[in-house]
């Protein structure tokens, strides 16, 4: 079955149901950031491999909507399909769902699997929709299954809690916001589900989460899975732990027996598990309190995460030294004197490996060089990637999964030859402003907007800014990127608390020249508390987690104010001092060059 | 009639209307920050004075609300009075609404002209709400009238802009929002009248508005307005605009009569009038597209700003001279050797009403003297002042109202003795988060919010806030405090645009030692372009409209980097050359002594 083969069988489905158009999102069952390929009917559908895209099809026209990321691809993958594009990043361009309202008359099919609660209310508004699944009865042939790699416990001396004690927190608050006794938590998150139960898996690229619903309950815990994934161990702990397991597809039928108050996370939650709730159910749609309670880590997760960014940066400075010894009369001594991006990917990916309890990417690394570092969601492949050459800019974004904890880093380093001013002036723009976030001291209840800006204020000055956000959350031996925390210039709510984890990673992207961005990892932590204001405010600050130098060659030491020169410095000893007791002598000789104060 | 019998005599009306409650808010019909005295039925009922507040009455029980501000005040004005106080700063005060929806059982009475419509719907879902004004039948007795003052034309050789231009402008935005040619717009903010009409008046205080209603409606624009306040010159100025008036109370019968769509901002149109809408009209409730176009001062409005900032800097110039030269051998050469905080504030005043142009204050002096400072709210009177010694540190926030523009200006001085290493930090970081905001460029699209962190930030490092917005909104010979533009911590979703007028006032507060603010006026300003990065980001910055010195005595030069010493000078030399025109010889002196190279 081609592309044209495909649209030809859902039109015949969507006349067989009266259907006026049929929608197909980039989206899972769970909210998933990184899909298994069992549920990409999107990318299926249309022959548009892209990560993001929506496709709609009507009775005699189909259109992809899909951001400027990915237009140039798009037009490529779409030629000869029929499928028109829709540059959703174009000022002009008609959102989807507005679209939609003005140009179909009638019905529009969407598998309610595949939308949020919220998502769904909303396209309602302004469009009749009808809950039906039409991949299913015509992707029949050659479908990848739901994966089924064997889920394992995650001890709680690496979690720091046990699942007892979880249950036991989040019953009180699900019970506090039911006001009765009678109620029940749906919860479809992978991450969310890992967390509360202290499960992991493989199922999903670089986040070790297990494809699966919970249902909880006053009484008891429900853990809908596809029973091949428990093995006797697996089966020992959920049995330890007084959780029931069901099948996967059970979570619908089980979901309609419920009865009393009904709590699920709108944002999160797919709209056919909504829709299985009955009727007489009272239904309370509130963000998600494990959510909330996971982004807040515990003492012994951030002694994790502090035991994952030493093995991270073992690996990197051994990468780092491996770069800089690769390079000799201003050639790459390699088989053939040539290195590329791809190269470089598989080699930090080799000395991430060999580090204790990794177990996998934390996701996919960006290594860009040169122009390539200015494309923001840039990934090269084996197949296609830039030639680097001993001298310019290269952009390293990588990150690490450990039993211990989630890493993310992204260094820009300068591989040789005569560094522009510009050059210069960019990286430290970047580095004050990474700097000034990640030291900063913030009164609580402050949100991330409200200090975004200063790690941005000094490329301001100079004209400069970015585009993507400056930190995400991050999740402890889970997803790379988490909520609710984030720094951003959206209106998120959430405030700051103790124990969130963010990246602090601003960037200057040149088109066609470099890409500069410097990313740690840092930890909400309490500061110093001061008594002297008329406020009685709790003063909170951060900890940078993650341990590697800066390319301190980059920098233009004429706009460092004393105090960055002296944070710099006593963060290269911290990471000279916990780094080097993991190191061989050559290699703890170079980090020592590198950590040389300024 | 005392208290007791006031509340006696609204109980009595409760009972004959079948009424549990009856509420009476600190509101005016026309959302004013100041109100007039005919309108303090919150004040009148109760014996408290304060300006925020709103009273409940049961059948048996009474309560004020009111915040931090007053609980002093309110616990001596109620005493006797059988009203209890709610502190609703407090962290277990029950939120007034919810209070009623817990404890009253019954209808419960609020005059609608005392409420927004937003606030009216809010509460509608909590409480059952009946529309009756129960205040009117009982204050018979010495009620102030609604102010008589005349109304007068606002030359557009000030307001830049004529009557036609606007109301066209305004009405394009209307009819677009409404889709169809039968429109009519609720206009009961009285500065958005005041603006759009090009009217001024003297009703309120410290605002130059006339009170009065405005409906806009395709083919005509009809002022509300007692008939009294229009003299010869006024009628002619509204006939030449073609701008028909009616009684100030037939707002309600024209209102009834309208047909098609009706627009109004439910934030500040009250809801008596949106009841007067009829049923079958087509209600469209959105922010007040005259409050958005208002706060974009055009160029004429923006030189006015700089003529009147002029006109102040001579006043404040002058005053602070005689300041200095009151003093000499550590003594006031006063009469009798005193000062007091209410000189000050008069003095300044006759200085200020020197000044051309000048109409009146544009809100009520503030000067704290010492720990005074540290009341952010502090208002000195007659009776009630402290004296002010040659020593210590003085607050000094005030502002006028001239014909050509608004100021609003703080400026905290040393008067003698020693300064502590404390105040010489305190003031230097309030300096240097007040540069840092009024210097920063930012790209289009970035909210208050943003940027309030850029003004805190070195305050946050020695662990110091404060509770205040750091910048409020100006109008242009109206109101010292407008929307929507401010920098606050609130997610207030306006972003900045060119022409915006806000406050940049950082301060901080050490209870009963002293208060520090500095405090200019900036505008909103297209920045040098750049053409560098990867986006196309329009940069805008900052003009500082304020033209003062600040008292450099109170520096920590240690704390001060050579940016920021660069950017003091050039804006002390800037208020020398553009104040020095403007006065003696040897006032002239004194200044240019004060705004001396650091």
């Amino acid at each position: 079955m081609d592309v044209l083969q495909r649209l030809a069988a859902l039109r015949q489905e969507m006349r067989e149901e009266g259907l006026a158009a049929y929608v197909v999102p980039g989206n899972d069952p769970h909210a998933s950031e990184y899909m298994a390929s069992h549920w990409c009917e999107m990318q299926w559908l249309s022959g548009f491999n892209g990560e993001a895209g929506t496709v709609v099809v009507t009775l005699d026209k189909a259109f992809l909507w899909t951001d400027s990321r990915y237009y140039l691809q798009a037009g490529i993958e779409l030629k000869d399909s029929t499928i028109g594009l829709m540059r959703e990043s174009d000022i002009d361009c008609p959102k989807l769902v507005d679209w939609l309202s003005e140009n179909v008359h009638g019905l529009v099919g969407v598998n309610p699997e595949m939308f949020s609660v919220n998502d769904f209310a909303d396209w309602k508004e302004k469009v009749e929709l009808k809950s039906i699944d039409l991949i299913k009865p015509i992707w029949t042939e050659n479908r990848p299954p739901i994966p089924q790699y064997k889920l394992y416990p995650y001890s709680a001396d690496f979690a720091g809690e046990t699942v007892e004690s979880k249950l036991s927190r989040i019953r009180q608050m699900v019970s506090g916001k039911c006001q009765n006794g009678n109620y029940a938590l749906i919860v479809s998150a992978l991450d969310e589900i890992a967390w509360l139960l202290n499960i992991r898996g493989n199922d999903v690229e670089y986040n070790p989460v297990v494809i699966s619903y919970v249902v909880l309950e006053a009484d008891k815990c429900t853990l809908f899975v596809n029973p091949e994934k428990i093995d006797t161990v697996a089966q020992n702990y959920l049995d330890f732990n007084n959780i029931d397991v069901k099948p996967y597809e059970a979570v619908f039928a089980y979901i309609a027996n419920l009865s009393g108050s009904v709590m699920y996370d709108g944002a999160r939650v797919n709209e056919a598990l909504f829709e299985a709730i009955p009727a007489d159910c009272k239904k309370i749609n509130t963000k998600s309190p494990i959510l909330i309670d996971k982004a807040k880590k515990t003492a012994v997760e951030l002694e994790g995460e502090r035991i994952a960014m030493r093995q991270d940066a073992v690996a990197l400075t051994r990468f780092f030294k491996w770069l800089e010894e690769l390079k000799a009369d201003g050639k790459w001594q390699t088989a053939d004197g040539r290195l590329t991006e791809w190269d470089v990917m598989t080699k930090l990916y080799e000395f991430r490996a060999m580090g204790e309890n990794f177990v996998e990417e934390s996701f996919g690394t960006i290594a860009g060089y040169q122009g390539n570092g200015a494309i923001v969601h840039y990934a090269a492949t084996a197949d296609k990637c830039a030639e680097i050459k001993p001298e310019g800019m290269l952009l390293l974004d990588s990150g690490g999964q450990y039993l211990d904890g989630t890493t993310d880093i992204t260094r820009t380093i300068w591989l040789g030859g005569e560094i522009p001013a510009q050059a210069k002036l960019d990286y430290t723009y970047v580095l004050k402003g990474h700097i000034a976030l990640g030291t900063a001291r913030f009164p609580k209840g402050t949100r991330g907007n409200q200090i975004d800006a200063l790690a941005k204020q000094y490329m301001w000055e100079a004209g400069i800014t970015y585009g993507h956000g400056t930190g995400h959350g991050v999740g402890h031996f889970l997803g790379c990127h988490e909520g609710p925390q984030n720094v951003r210039t959206d209106m998120n709510p959430t405030v700051l608390e103790v124990g969130h984890i963010v990246s602090d990673e601003p960037g200057i992207y040149r088109t066609g020249k470099w890409g500069i961005r410097t990313e740690n990892l840092i930890a909400v932590i309490p500061a110093e508390q001061t008594e002297v204001t008329t406020t009685e405010d709790q003063w909170l600050t951060f900890e940078h987690l993650t341990l590697c130098f800066y390319d301190t060659s980059l920098i233009d030491m004429s706009l460092m104010t004393d105090k960055e020169i002296a944070w710099l410095n006593a963060y290269h000893a911290r990471v000279y001092k916990e780094t080097a007791p993991l190191l061989n002598a050559d290699e703890a000789e170079f980090l020592a060059r590198k950590c040389a104060a300024i």
